[in-house]
């Protein structure tokens, strides 16, 4: 009835555990296994899933050993279990559980250990959803959709009388600047960015790429710092909130992006990741979620 | 009346304006200068700061093209200027403004760009603040202070029948091990840390010398993925809100150092640094303050 194939170095989706007969058919109608004629094959996350139910005629024990043996299983197997725990139906692809109804997309596992790049993020389709499973077993989710941030302030004032500091630049001239300095009675002060966009000095800064971009799509963009992220833009004037928090992304520890996603929940401001992909700047918006 | 000393290579406090006679003597009962003599030696912030305000008779514009060549000036003008428009007398010492009355501690200028070591932070004199000028000139203030976290909680059971996973350990025995690992049922699960402290195995690994420390003080552990530090730390029981996030830094940007302060103030834990420092592990409490 069932036939355990665990190959060594073989991916994950070509392991698994051949169910047939009317047992197949019932699991099948559930959303498990993949079809293999008139059997399925369950893969190693569902078959230990169900074995922990009681069901489909599986040795926990035995299903529980072999599995753990696969690289990548255990965290592959927290998020499998905590997203069917919650009712979802999921099929089993290679480096994803794809959500068949509730979502449409692909959840992600990983380990809170690894590292994100904007690469990685964006070569997977979007949106689809990280699920990151911490030491205590705990799985938090972040959905990642692509975003196109647009502003309503096209200002770009002229800059006298500059005196360049060492970490920004001073203006004694009087002219009115709008969104960009700061004036502070006998001086005005700029950012480097601020500077280098005023003035149209190139500077290759992967920083100062986000800025421009951003800046061009009519946005206002100021210090994020006390966020600690790159930039906290407005989308028409400082008298509001800022709508986003914009983060320009190389490699950054999970630790660090999770640290950078709760910041943006707790002030209610969406993160952005940014980064410069060959001439184009690519934003995505990366947020908490509660399956 | 006023001779200009600046010297290319000295530090900030060897250089400055000398104002003498009775200017002096005024400046001097506000905190402003060094002595040397009948006369002051104003620093550079001190100057800009003067000239600005319109008083000692100093040229603003002369004073500041002058100050604005040395070294970090304007990182420390920023956070000089900003302490004292809040009413606090400084006296200027080479790597920081000593808040005389309020605070009897140090204020250590940091720009936004530079990286936090633990050593750093150590090294100085606890406790002290550091003031952090952002590209927009804003200050942020963070107190660092030593701390000495103490828990209730000393139990530390045996494991068995143990199952190695990739990222965590998993047992199907069936004793209770408190609050170690998760029950799910069928099986338990622990932590690596977790499964180090419970069996005694050696582990070099940094993060796990701070778990240890933590344990041994008597505190219950959890992982802090979800506000991105690296615990969570309660002092009696995880029926109370866990009272500490708990970091182990080595070196971090700023930026990053910022981020956990502004999660751990959004959700009213304690921020602590950690590191092991020869054999011992060493805290330091890091949070937000307005000056």
């Amino acid at each position: 009835m069932q036939t355990f194939f665990n190959v060594p170095g073989y991916p994950a989706e070509m392991q698994g555990i051949r169910v047939c007969g009317r047992e197949a058919d019932r699991l099948r109608s559930k959303g498990y296994g993949r079809n293999d004629g008139r059997c399925i094959v369950l893969s190693y996350e569902e078959a230990v899933y169900l074995a922990e139910q009681g069901t489909a005629g599986l040795n926990f024990e035995k299903v529980f050993r072999e599995a753990i043996s696969i690289p990548g299983f255990d965290t592959r197997f927290f998020v499998y279990r905590d997203l069917r725990s919650r009712g979802y139906v999921l099929s089993v692809r290679e480096d994803c559980f794809f959500g068949k109804k509730s979502f449409g997309m692909c959840f992600y596992p990983h380990s809170d250990e690894e590292w994100v790049s904007f690469e990685m993020l964006v070569a997977r389709e979007l949106p689809h959803i990280m699920a990151v499973v911490d030491g205590d077993g705990d799985v938090t989710y972040y959905m990642v959709e692509r975003a196109e941030p647009e502003g309503e302030c096209h200002e770009r004032p002229g800059v006298e009388d500059v005196i360049m500091g060492e970490k920004r630049v001073f203006s004694l001239g009087r002219g009115d600047t709008g969104t960009f300095g700061r004036n502070e009675g006998r001086f005005r002060h700029f950012s480097m960015n601020e500077y280098y966009y005023l003035t149209g000095t190139r500077s290759e800064n992967e920083i100062y790429a986000v800025y421009e971009d951003l800046r061009s799509r009519g946005l206002i963009v100021k210090s994020g710092f006390k966020y600690g992220t790159h930039f906290r833009v407005y989308e028409r004037s400082m008298e509001e909130h800022a709508r986003y928090l914009v983060h320009v992304l190389s490699e950054e520890s999970m630790l660090q992006v999770s640290r950078a996603i709760r910041v943006a929940h707790g002030v209610r401001k969406t993160l952005l990741l940014a980064k410069k992909c060959g001439s184009e700047v690519k934003y995505i918006a990366i947020s908490w979620l509660r399956p």
